[in-house]
């Protein structure tokens, strides 16, 4: 009866569908030696007693405490990594400013290996600390700073997927901050992958490389193409952002008479494993076109609010049949919370429904059918995380990963406002997606491992 | 040279105006025995080494450590407070449900003193951890639970403005909770007025009565007529909601054949103490009205981005010359905290400048000029606050009052991402205000008083 290397009993949020949760109450979640989440015990399935009996006392075996609750680990699908370093300043300028006076000279300096030490290591724990345990990576230019950061997400415990970007136009780029030219993009962008290939090898919870075009604008056609041929060639995750704003929109299709989802593909660039920030003024067709090739929407809600003009029709795109998942687009968003970004896509969506402007009467103001629950931005932030990226997370559910957080309501100094001894497990649910805060996340775990307490 | 009670060495930011942050480096601050700041020295000045021979090492003299920062306490001009026993819960359903399947049934629990005990205590202990200084509070309709909600603020020392609702239309309210009648009504409020001036006299930082007709459309035009009357014989508060969706806009329109601004006017209830939530369908006759009688606007945006239907045009109102500052709505919105609604009010002004949705061409997307900076939207939470209520709050100056919250920007369970020893102190001003948490903020001081400190 000892099989299992953790056993967990409490009570559990997850999803049971894009727009319902599941509620497992006070369940037995048994976690195999490899961290995946071999059986799921309901207190009135037969070998519950029989469970407890073998594992209560144990070291193994965690009884959470009252007002204590699991919820997936978060799935992060958009984190510019070196950008740590500059949340939360600068959103008050134009992003032609952002990136030349504060983004670009900051990604440069990350050829300083003890720079990037620094950041990474604070940016890792810190996305750790706010329930985050996977993470989708842009990096910098650099290889070896790119590795270090797949390094230190391997050495913490999270489930790191790791871009090199690739920005090579000479013409679109500063000139201390690009890719030495193509040719050299290329060749390092595929000795990066093979460093994170061979690093996972010794990482239980897998760390991932990525293809990472910046966006189109930064890229010449031949890294394009070079960059869609590496992507296929190691079966690689594929990143970049896509339509964006009315600049980027509008820049892309002048460059190809096509838009960004339509010339992504051309370069082999949208894949089951390929994951497209942003995507506000996608088409129909664009939409449609990801939902053929598996290709997965980061929606960044707070970030949006500052570089998109715009609020993504994320119930339209669902409904067609498009993997979407959360981004913090750190620095674009300023918060590293996933929590944050739930509650920011619920308002958004409210904000796209509603219409903004109150001069305007109220049927010519918004676009109706366009708001999201807070369960389903849940979601979101964890199975559809899970599923953008076609890995077994995002779920407390058998055969997938103990990746969980476990949220304590009751904190003295961050205590929850439940005052009724009986509340409704959904009231909490929603009480726990609003009002969170790190200091409520007691634990955290990855791939059956520890990685966070406090 | 020992005439003051506290002296504090740090580095301060305020505003210096609506627009701009003035830094104050390594400033002293004197605060005298009635919890006034007296004296703000420069380390230019004369008397800067002076007083710090005077009084360092002594139990009243301050340093703050490195890392850490002043700010003003924050001023809250809108919080129901029994709804926070459901903060964060509902916000799915339509308003009419929320109102009549949650919020009317808790707040008549508030007839039970032990309840608002346990909910207020909590709710006016999480605010000053949230560094809100002075709050501006609906409580229920039940004057002995609103008077215990101004004694908890006394005790806690919390500047409070605390309102006993009025809503006392028989076809309006639930028979389960209402005024039992209007003379009723007015008198409760009259009593309560003079209790609460009574239980001022033995507060520091003080406590103030407010009138409040929950919105015009709970109240016979009986209690609205004596409730401005009540405002004028007090020369008390005045607070209410007014003009915040559609379907409130248009209720009072066809009432009155006119606007909400107009007819609180026309019932006294426009005053230079009066504060009004939300406002968003505000004409620019009734901001022009605002402006004359000196009422001001409580802005909420996060709670407008679920019942108000819209985005309020805060720039466009403040060029008019109406005061605003900012509100939590707890529960409308979901947070205790005005630095989530600072964020919040940022990014729902960027929204309504760019437009929401992305079918529609750039040009007739949004609002131009409706941007509103981070540094603007402190200055809402802080001395637009101070001004809305004509108290001298919300700016770190002299003859201001002493309500400070101290940042901690190298806490190391929440170390804010500030890596270079000479960081520019606006964009560390800036990282304060975009993630800072409750765990940052490690004391808060109201009036000269230390009120929270962890
Ligand atoms: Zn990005
Ligand atoms: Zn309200």
């Amino acid at each position: 009866m000892d099989k299992y290397m953790q056993l967990f009993r409490g009570t559990a949020f997850s999803s049971k569908s894009s727009k319902e949760i599941e509620i497992l109450k006070e369940h037995l979640f048994c976690v195999n030696p490899d961290g995946m989440i071999e059986k799921v015990v309901a207190p009135a399935d037969a070998d519950y007693q029989l469970l407890l009996d073998a594992y209560e006392g144990k070291d193994n075996f965690h009884q959470l405490a009252e007002g204590q609750y699991i919820l997936p680990g978060f799935v992060d699908l958009h984190v510019h990594a070196p950008q740590w370093a500059q949340s939360g300043t600068a959103l008050d300028i134009p992003l032609y400013d952002w990136l030349n006076t504060y983004t670009f000279p900051l990604e440069s300096k990350f050829s300083d290996l003890d720079f990037a030490q620094e950041v990474y290591d604070d940016l890792v724990g810190t996305l750790l600390a706010n329930g985050t345990t996977t993470a989708l990576y842009f990096a910098t230019v650099h290889k070896e700073a790119s590795l270090l950061l797949a390094q230190i997400c391997a050495d913490k415990g999270q489930r790191g997927l790791v871009g090199k970007v690739v920005m090579d136009d000479p013409e679109q780029n500063p000139e201390t901050y690009r890719d030495a030219d193509t040719p050299t993009a290329l060749a390092d962008t595929e000795e990066f992958i093979l460093a994170v290939k061979e690093l996972s090898k010794t990482t239980k919870q897998g760390v991932f490389p990525v293809v990472t075009p910046r966006f189109i604008p930064s890229c010449t056609d031949e890294a394009l193409q070079g960059l869609g041929e590496l992507a296929k060639k190691y079966d690689a995750y594929v990143q970049s952002h896509c339509s964006e704003s009315d600049w980027a929109h509008g820049y892309v299709r002048n460059r190809f008479q096509k838009n960004d989802a339509f010339a992504l593909h051309h370069f082999g660039l949208l894949r089951d494993k390929s994951v497209m920030a942003h995507c506000n003024f996608l088409s129909d067709d664009d939409a449609d076109l990801f939902a053929e090739t598996g290709t997965a929407i980061a929606h960044c809600p707070i970030s949006n609010a500052y570089f998109a003009n715009s609020v993504i029709p994320i119930a339209h795109f669902h409904a067609k049949g498009v993997e979407i998942g959360l981004g913090t687009d750190i620095s674009g968003g300023f918060s590293p919370s996933l929590f944050d970004n739930v509650r920011q896509a619920v308002m958004s969506s409210r904000m796209l429904e509603d219409g903004v402007n109150p001069a305007l009467p109220a049927n010519n103001r918004g676009v109706p059918g366009s708001r999201m629950t807070v369960d389903e931005a849940f979601y979101l932030a964890t199975a559809g995380g899970g599923e953008s990226l076609s890995l077994p997370i995002g779920r407390i559910q058998e055969r997938y990963a103990w990746d969980v957080q476990i949220i304590d309501t009751k904190l003295p100094s961050a205590k929850l406002p439940i005052f009724n001894e009986d509340e409704d497990l959904h009231d909490i649910f929603q009480k726990i997606m609003y009002l969170t805060r790190p200091e409520n996340i007691r634990e955290v775990w990855v791939q059956g491992e520890k990685v966070h307490s406090r």
